[in-house]
């Protein structure tokens, strides 16, 4: 790309050419009329979700490339579709756009939606580009789903099985490593390892700093730039649940934080449930990096994994973990109790009691 | 309302707290999952539409109520959901809000969407609010549509009439009206008239002021504030159609001005129109207040008033427009030319070419 198309703001070609550039991304018969029209399935429900994502929030225009942010909008909506049971139809990309915004950069943004899309055969069937002081991306995701295969969080019974499909914890430590690039760079020769990154003050309590190859770093940090969102999962639970019903099935995915979602699976279902320290996959490149608590800390208060949190009957469950392999695990089990306990099976933690007092508050200062 | 409440902030109560002010505007079955879930009617396509709004663009946070900027932002969804020949089955709202904004305004925004939406009984099915510098709606639109009554921009035929379902022109002259509050308030009775207002520069030449009553000036402004979607088309136009196949119908919504919906209308489907000037139909508050000139102006180039514009043969047409009764007219036919002309069969206007130019381009200085 010469500079004079790369220093190119949308403000030189207005809405009208970005539309036409966009095109491209866009299946040619959803193009030109009012609304798109998509066809589903006999008998398909349909799921919807939406999510607004919000420069200096969200993403940084200036430290996010254009695919890195397009990437992680659509696997958040496709990881919300998958959390529901559903296979993705389409997304709509809603765009706030400062006149100032490099074309580049937004180019760059529907090339990561659409390698992210392209993965799981999901077109972009529309959208809208306004001027905006801010860079808005507002995208929603339809999905299809067979009714009686609907994932609900309310759905947790009492003897379930607790699975989640992979580690937990990577994405926010590649943010982290992200945001402090320097890390460990004056300890040691500066292109292998990375001191522990500090997680905002009231999450992570730093004890001994440990040493993180550039490796591992860069795994964490790809964990991060791009999320999968688990649709991959569902034939495989399917298959093994349907010829084995009758079967209980709750569940959503880890998008905050894998104490998040089994605190809110609970609170929908009126259950409880404790879950094993021990068990909590976490990414293999903590083990000589972080101490066990503030791998445990990224894990459970980390979010944004967009792993899938499932509560399923024991037998199936073991049968779920030992297909997906690596990285699934039984981390625990529903109970009548009404609270989430983090127990330790070698007991040398007292059991906890997990809330969502550490979850993000948006509006907090 | 108490002054404590009115000036409470939504950075006082975060994202958690306003969520729990808002659920009462949606449906307590759809609260709670990843993504909510909609039964569609078996053999239906789905159609799907976004909108992005931002203040200082597209509303003004100051000068629109919060009910006036949630019918609005309904209203251009659901219209485009109409102008698809669809039925609407919900919308997903995506919220960007300063920490600042006042909760009372927010809650008045779902006032005026819930007050639009049960016109149609149509649901808010989700939905996310996010900490952003700059307040931004983002609207998503579902509908379903019977696949062989799916009006698109690209099937005018010629020889087909050019319907327009009401009057042209209220909304944009209702929207100066609230501009310039005090137009023609120096000139007379400050409660009773109101002088032509003018719009941008390059869009109304400003020639003879008349006199508005305050009563008309009301409905202009009403029009404006809450323009209703033409679900209400629809059905009628299907009893005319279905009982008089075959037909060609093509179409869309006059959202961005008559003389665009003709245009784009042209445009995609390789051909031309002619447009009688008189035969445009405006609303009964101009006559005495515009020019005629002026009054066109309004009428093609103002914008929202989210009428449906179709093409279809002569006969329906003409039972189309009996049945819609006030403001519904044939206001032209589709031509094999390539150009959309304004033709004045009284002559004293030469023709004119109709073309975008005075369209908007959103990020042009």
């Amino acid at each position: 790309m010469n500079s004079e198309l790369s220093s190119l703001q949308v403000q030189d070609i207005g809405e009208q050419g970005l539309l036409v550039r966009l095109q491209r991304f866009c299946p040619p018969e959803i193009i030109g009329d009012d609304a798109a029209v998509l066809s589903t399935e006999p008998g398909q429900s349909l799921v919807v979700t939406t999510d607004v994502l919000v420069d200096g929030v969200h993403f940084s225009e200036i430290t996010t490339s254009g695919e890195d942010a397009g990437w992680r909008a659509v696997a958040a909506n496709l990881s919300d579709i998958a959390a529901m049971g559903a296979t993705p139809l389409g997304i709509t990309v809603g765009l706030g756009l400062p006149g100032e915004v490099a074309v580049s950069w937004v180019e760059q943004l529907y090339q990561g939606m659409t390698q992210c899309l392209q993965k799981y055969n999901t077109p972009i069937v529309g959208g809208d580009i306004v001027r905006s002081p801010t860079t808005t991306i507002a995208i929603s995701a339809f999905g299809q789903v067979d009714p009686s295969r609907v994932i609900r969080r309310n759905q947790a019974k009492v003897g379930d099985a607790i699975v989640v499909t992979g580690v937990h914890g990577a994405s926010a430590a590649g943010l982290q490593l992200l945001l402090h690039p320097d890390f460990g760079q004056n300890l040691s020769d500066s292109d292998s390892v990375c001191v522990a990154p500090p997680m905002p003050a009231a999450r992570l309590r730093l004890s001994g700093l440990a040493l993180l190859l550039s490796a591992d770093r860069t795994v964490l940090i790809h964990a991060h730039q791009r999320p999968k969102p688990r649709l991959d999962v569902l034939p495989i639970l399917w298959e093994i649940l349907d010829s084995d019903a009758p079967h209980s099935l709750g569940g959503m995915d880890s998008s905050d934080g894998l104490a998040d979602a089994v605190v809110q699976i609970c609170r929908a279902s009126g259950v409880g449930a404790v879950i094993e320290r021990t068990q909590i996959p976490l990414p293999k490149q903590f083990n000589h990096w972080l101490t066990q608590e503030q791998a445990l800390e990224y894990a459970l208060y980390g979010g944004e994994d967009f792993e899938l949190v499932l509560s399923l009957p024991k037998g199936q469950a073991y049968a779920l973990v030992q297909q997906l392999g690596e990285g699934a695990a039984i981390v625990g089990k529903i109970t009548d109790g009404s609270t989430v306990i983090l127990h330790d099976q070698t007991e040398e933690y007292p059991d906890q009691v997990l809330n969502l007092d550490r979850g993000f508050q948006h509006f907090s200062h």
